[in-house]
């Protein structure tokens, strides 16, 4: 019973289907029709223009938008605890060409426009100094928190008053518009790029990056090549991302991750560490609490020294979280 | 009637089932059972301990293992015409911070000892001049030339001499193989990492970086991560690799390719640029001759102002190589 | 009556008579004899085996330093308020090719082994989280405090423990070692490298860079000549160094420095926000206070809201020191 | 009797006298009254208005403006024996972040119109192939050829054909001017920056990156303090600069240098490589005629096997040039 992390999830039957549909003669790289039809697609999604660009991991997605955004000499704004600062291996330095995070903090794991304002005003506006270009939120947060619509605005009006880029990191996207309700666009507004994920929600090595500032495509595209992520048979990819947005399969399958979050969510009462908004539980557990559990042979990761992270995923087994739900409730 | 290239081809079957078979519950990035057995896989095949990486793209294996045996401010010794310099949109330069392709030339891009010797008598040994410290060749080159095994042999000998890492490019590794008909070990001998494509003879988005120093695998990992490209669902990139192993797939999936080029180069005849040795064929043609053909339905690439290049693949349609060979010369 | 920065003072007249002197005719680079006699000098200086290279700034010795000690997916060790985390442009980022600065916390921007400890064990040893291989140190630090020969020595022992190389950021090395009254070798023990700086006290434009860690030393050289730091007329910052290590005119001057800071410290009395160690001075004052000073003449940087630096040099006028304590004491 | 390069010359006395003139309290960094003069200095002496700033070396000067000419995936296309590829140890793939140096041929390292047409012509307009955002030629060339000023209005409307950026290299620029007799604007006219090199022609550690496209200056300043070489007390540099303004010692030293060096082109009749416009002399010598030469006390490159390089400057000794002469006459 595998509660360890959503990028461990199968591939949705749907995603299969489109990626044998997708197996006939076409041009190589992205010259073919599915890639070819992203824009669009992704357009009509968020009912605005946009241009849509297929790369295998989150972490390429972000970092390609990121470049895209900073120059070598920039920065960027984000929370000291996302995934582009602790989980990349240092990629955004890499992409960047050694840009600085520069760290900001907030309950959540999520940015809020005064920790921005403040986080700018200690930077003096000289030659000796990073100046940052771009800020970069994630939607639902490494804490499973979600930036309510009218947060989003706060934040995208703080940073446009700085001028900063907004970036999005949209790995959880889905869960995140399947709890907030919201039409997609109002989930990552004044974005200039979403790294929407699809592989943590059903599909394989796939995901999107969503430029709604559509004049750094060109940019993106040259240095998607150059970082060795045009693959020649971008039709497979193409089609998991279509399969997934045909008929909302994304929408469907963050709903479902997200219900098998409220379960345990509900059974863990006052263990949670933050509240239970996407797929992703966080749970106080003694060493003896978590041995139990696994004992009961449910797996998760060790969250700090006396926590558990768990995480749904599209296709969680209602047995298997019925029964973890009994098992908290019974700790 | 597709000819332009063996990366668009179709996927073959056998590779579509192992993914399948793949989709089970395993653990995340490469540490699945499947990514965990390609050492031992290719340790085998090649009758030598190594270590075995996949990575989507042939251009993301190339830079891995260059920047892996380069420092920023070193130097890679390559044909003028060597992918690595042509194709990958300065790779190279990004993934390894810098270091500079020192170009040679050499006959159907190919690099012979002297060559070498010369090249880098030319550099002086100071800090004003960048000092290579390897050597990439391509195997099949680039014109679908192949390096014998007492070539590789000089070659290795040759790197070896000069302290420079081998680092072979094998996007056509098993056309190679296939034609000189030669244990796996003797065509990338004296190697530090190869390349080893399998996008273009079948499989999906997944290339095996070969590690015969097996001290560059950590070193690889980290960089992969950085570089975005470990995928999350690895498992899926570890299951072509091995369907293509088994069996050995990837050598019957290359005498297939290079079968049907061999039919086409008969039919050539003094038209035949280069010596056809591989799965490219490389024609002398007019425009008019080229519009001919691609009147009659046939698709390939120009090369240059009087040429064309042809490939066949793996599921070349026998009826559709026949064709063409007739149409050629017909001519 | 200008107390800014020690880096506006003058240049020391056997500066200027050992450049003058060096106007012969020498080779280009650093062969001549003067840049060649360096290793020697600095060697005496230590009491144990070292190379020095000249570089014109701080920030290029410190860069270099640490992008021979750390991998472009590497990590630095240093603290939140570290020069080259605050004011160097991002330059480590530029020469590392992307490695981290990891922030550490601790009292007067010194670090203690516990933090580092701690920061460390924060990581976990895989490939998504960025691994540190460098501990970067001031000494002096950023406020003027300096590390006693027993603490450097306990923390030689945890970069020692935990692998890490130690680079030490001596911009103001000989105001630490003026306070210390230690031999040179125990302000830096343990060190690979020290960025040891004359420019701040009597210098025109050369720093040293002195690597204990002779195998950097061929690396730093070629990395100076890539980052454009290999000045042809080199006998001249050779012979600047030189002239400040001729009878210890370097520890004389830093003597001069700290004597007046001293004198301002004993004004100060409760203003002060970090004890007096070296020439730095940092009071708490109002912005009335600021412009009574200033009002009488005498300059300085804010420092803070409510706070300012005070910066003395090796030739700073015992007068308008004086002058400075009186209208402090004033106050 | 030394003829190795002009950048082993003495520094010129007007230099040192400004030096000393700048030494007096002055704001740090490029904040003093004589860095604040330069954008006037050079303004004046092109008759048109630029932005100037110091660095300290032609290969940082040279690499700081194609890192602000060229993005990390862009190409500069340069002459193959241009400095900037073979003597700056990949400075430019570390400044740029790996752009590639894209290598075309010319007659006495000078680069015509119609083989930058050609080398364009053969870059396909995609993804694949590193496409070229600047042309970076070297004024004087790398064999002391000069453009006149016909040329020089040639590739500047070439360049912005194409969309290039137009860099000079002038280590030699005064030099060039020299040798021209033309309007210091005409000898790199439509370059959007110029080296502009002091060093070799009587200064000490001081060149000025001039920029025509003024909106490059931010961005250079910035990118200089990334690099380290935005030096304290950088009013010694400007000091140098202004100095050799005054009065056009620049052109004074220039044309001293090129006079000896006529002298000896003169005396050398068939021997010579390359015609001599400027201060350099490259001459056809045999291993024996080297050594006779060497053992009358004459100092020199060997250029190949069976050449020599000999470099004149600004104060060489006009007895040793005659003596120099005669010898070469009497071989």
């Amino acid at each position: 019973m595998q509660f360890l992390s959503d990028n461990a999830a199968a591939v949705h039957p749907k995603v299969w289907d489109a990626m044998r549909a997708a197996d006939g003669p076409q041009p190589p790289y992205d010259n073919d029709g599915l890639s070819q039809g992203l824009d669009a697609a992704f357009s009509a999604l968020f009912g605005r223009p946009c241009a849509a660009i297929w790369t295998a991991t989150g972490t390429s997605a972000n970092c390609l938008a990121l470049a895209a955004m900073v120059p070598p000499h920039g920065g960027v704004l984000c929370h000291r605890e996302a995934h582009i600062e602790t989980d990349e291996c240092g990629a955004p330095g890499f992409y960047t060409h050694g840009a600085k995070l520069i760290l900001l903090e907030g309950e959540g794991a999520k940015l809020a426009p005064g920790t921005i304002d403040a986080g700018l005003a200690a930077i003096r506006k000289d030659v000796h100094q990073v100046q940052p270009q771009a800020l970069s939120i994630t939607q639902a947060s490494e804490y499973g928190r979600c930036y309510r619509p009218h947060e989003m605005a706060a934040l995208a009006a703080t940073a446009d008053r700085h001028g900063l880029g907004l970036h999005v990191d949209g790995a959880r996207f889905g869960n995140a518009v399947a709890f907030l309700g919201c039409p997609p666009w109002q989930a990552c507004q004044g974005a200039a790029a979403l790294s929407f994920g699809f592989v943590k929600n059903g599909g394989m090595g796939a995901e999107a990056l969503v430029l709604f500032d559509q004049g750094l495509a060109d940019l993106v595209r040259l240095r998607r090549k150059r970082a060795g992520h045009l693959q020649s048979k971008g039709r497979f990819m193409a089609a998991q991302i279509l399969a997934m947005l045909d008929g909302d399969l994304w929408l469907e399958n963050a709903r479902a991750a997200n219900l098998a979050a409220a379960a345990l969510a509900a059974a863990a009462g006052g263990r949670l560490m933050h509240p239970v908004e996407a797929n992703e539980v966080f749970l106080v557990l003694s060493d003896a609490e978590r041995a139990a559990l696994r004992g009961q042979g449910f797996s998760f990761y060790d969250w700090g020294p006396a926590g558990a992270r768990i995480v749904t995923a599209w296709n969680s087994d209602p047995d298997h979280v019925a029964a973890l739900a009994q098992a908290i409730s019974a700790l």
